[in-house]
């Protein structure tokens, strides 16, 4: 009689099926989305504070109110729009990212499973995603954009063909830099059905084997 | 005869009920607020060092005396107020700070579970909250401010549409973050409070169960 | 026969009140305040740091020196003693902390729990709170009437009301930042005081409750 | 009769075997990559955000706008060009690290072995190498130039021979940086591939060894 | 016969004695040196780090060669020097710095008892005490000194009195912090003796001890 | 007969012995250069980004090009090569070290004892060697001249002497930091040849030891 041990066996197969699913199930899948959304609010804050601040002392550095420049009004108005836009994008990213990452941090250094349901994570996922595409999304863009003007302010008077040699590299480096961001998040969103469907065989696989397993030893008892 | 069973099945339970109210009770909880206490107070004074010294560096560095610039008195009013409120309201937050985390810092480094009662983060938890509110909520909205107002006292003799056009951003991106602040404070409240209510929610369940449980069992023997 | 299980008992709620005062006593107590005086003289410096080339920077990039400036004898004194004062108080905060601060961390990473008593923090207990008044207490509030001393510098042949109204702030705040310093250390002296009496008197319970269980064994037996 | 012992010999070193397969395959491996990519990144990161904001700074501040200079507009064009380039890589650099870190940090806390395949470091190989060429290979490289070109601008009104002299500096320099790059490259693959083929030889001479034994104790036995 | 428990206690006792004298004794010693030859110097290397930077941005930024200005000779030559001395021994203490402690952290890493004695930190005692001495010592109270002198640079030719004011500030704090330095250094000296002598006469109260019991026990046996 | 107790106490020392010369041996020396070489990159990185910042922030903000400075050619073109040598060497140093370090840190984050050996470390020694020499050898040199060049340049229409009490810091300052690098580099390869003799002393001790104690063994046996 093999009946025991093929209970014992179907048991363990079954605890593993449990494990295995529990892995992709709710709580790990918690807390590795709470570890991914501390992540990103971390890398947007440190980003958004360098890049603010080189956008901040820029716009009061450089120096525009000489008698001997001659710098057109709608150029100075997109200078100062593309500042403030960049610094606001910044701070927002900032701010989203100084308020929720304390809370987070409060839940993983409690060192309980069930704790990730208290890290206001989830519900607050739209918001950290705001703070990762204004960081380094638009962000980044913005930043570059900045470049482009600020050679057309710099040079505008004394060198035009600085600023337009500039410009050359920044609008195709922009356009590129949105390709990336595009294919970077298609494959990321690729990779993680892959992944969920490869969880989803593995179960497959798992339950087909137990079956049979099952069956074998149904038939030769 | 179930009876030892049935005891041993009902003492288990209770103390689950026991450990999970434990969890949801005041150690486990003053732990957990101490952890969001000390991530508040650091993510505060991280957030005003650098704020504050760059609203203090563009103040410093700004050119506003130059003899062919007539910036009218009223605008020069507002960026002083503007620069001193930002700096004072970050330097309360960094006082705060620096204040209360040693005092946290030396508690959680005992590695005692009672010790958390030793901490002042409960009693101190209005100084916590003000700290927080300075630095990410009023400071954040005033450095905004300060921006609008440094492109109007960089641009005003130069390019008036550049201020106005960044004056356009600033005002509905302040009403933006203000709407942010209020609706992540209901957010984080609902969130607590429904916690708190699944918290209790599950112990009636349970204890419900344990009733059904110890009824059918008596009700069997 | 109860007695050797008396014996027991006794044995181990003595045991028990020993841990507690133990805990309550020399060697914790010891390891706490040294964990303090770490925190404290660590935040210390950083803070210092921070000011202090905040204020160094601002003294040397201030233009004083134009021709169309008539900037009283008076405020520039005032300016220079506030700079200096800052900068020797900060220095000193630094000094303290980086001369201390190697002597504990050397003791803190043997992890042997007398180490602690070789320690020199208990000794130099003074210096500690010299360091630590110096940066959070004297060091903020020459740093908040540093901003007001720099707007009246900065704006005083251009706007003089802007220099008033930055006055305006920047005394309430000051008053605002003593009597939370006060306030503070009161909380903290109060709290401390507190915790002291509720641990004395969690001992007496103990003991009276020990003495009634050993006098109802005595009467039992 | 020494086949028990010998069996278990040889299962002992089939599971070393094993193992050791085991940490040349496809799971040690992963990690291994997986913690490559990250430090890469980081590294990546760091030297990006350090380099672009000093030749931000540079380009703000160094004065070129003055009337007795009359630097030619070539020049001008070239450094306008290096600048924007040098930024644009490195915050192609930073865009790449802060999007995938995140992904990678939160694979890497999860602590579980398997979980390795669920991080993007593997499909998104091309992306890291591209951060990395773009921060240390052509990032350092063309900062190197931004300083040869630096000196031109700075002194070229004023001592063409100190530009000349910085010149002659900068070109060997950028020759024995791109040639570092290359036998590091080099070495690099040759490295890893000594090191596989070592593993290989390790693992036959164990299969051999293996053999003998067997055949050593079978013809004992 | 208690000759076995006489045997057994009295060798608890001088197991005791050994474990404590140890602890006093060369080993433990040694790591304890180690790791506050470690903490002298990474202190030192930030210190000096911090001061050195100001001080180089301060030399670089003041503007000292208007013609409006007549400052005399020896002030520029004192500011020369002030400021060079400042830099040489803060780079001392940082060369210092970086060429010891990677070979302290290499040992410190591994994790082996005996590793202490393959650290340089005993033979290279006297310059981690040079860097130490160079950077708290000499480094501070040059940099005091050097604020002093920048403010009769910055004021000379307008407000002499403030000038006069910061130098009655900076001399009595220079003599605070040499008292300070002395004083702690002397602290620091007796701490260390009276540490000492309580150990050996800790050593000799067990010693008495064990005699005395071992006298009593023969005396009872 | 002793003989058992004889063999086992020979294995102990044998095993003792073998476990020292494993020791002193190839694999844990192998973890003592990785963490070596870890630690001097991430230390020549360190410094190298913090000094080569300032020499590049010096020669961008220095003014050189006013009407009233007559500085001769071959003072800029020195100024001009010690920069342009300054910040060279301090990026190879970067260069390297941000390329040999991810590999370093790959290999130290995988636990596994054989992994040591997958490291890059022991081939790359000659550019770990680079690479601490350029960055706290040469570098500190050159930027100590850098300083006295600096010196030069911003005083030599002013106040040449100055300039030359400057030199007479620089110059022995010199010569002490170059006879510090040379009596630091002897010191450690003495102390390197020391250990390694005493580590062979007391291997010779141990098998002298154990040979006398069997002989003892078998002369009593």
């Amino acid at each position: 009689m093999q009946e025991p041990s093929n209970t014992y066996e179907s048991w363990l197969l079954k605890s593993y099926i449990d494990q295995m699913s529990d892995q992709h199930s709710s709580q790990a899948l918690s807390w590795r989305r709470l570890y991914l959304s501390r992540a990103k609010l971390k890398a947007s804050s440190r980003t958004s504070a360098l890049l603010s601040g080189f956008a901040m002392v820029a716009m009061v550095e450089v120096q525009i109110d000489q008698p001997n420049q001659h710098i057109p009004d709608a150029l100075l108005v997109v200078f100062g729009v593309c500042t403030t836009l960049l610094v606001t994008v910044h701070l927002l990213a900032l701010m989203i990212s100084t308020c929720i990452v304390p809370n987070i941090e409060s839940v993983s250094n409690v060192h309980n499973i069930t704790a990730v349901n208290e890290s206001p994570h989830e519900k607050m996922k739209w918001c950290v995603e705001v703070a990762w595409i204004c960081s380094t999304g638009i962000g980044i863009i913005l930043f570059l954009a900045e470049i482009g003007i600020l050679c057309w302010v710099k040079f505008y008077s004394i060198s035009q063909n600085t600023a337009i040699a500039s410009t050359c590299i920044v609008i195709p480096a922009t356009l590129l830099f949105i390709t990336f961001a595009l294919v970077f998040y298609k494959r990321l969103v690729a990779h993680k059905y892959q992944r969920h469907e490869e969880g989803l065989k593995e179960l497959d696989n798992l339950v087909t084997e137990l079956n049979v397993n099952n069956d074998g030893h149904i038939r030769t008892v």
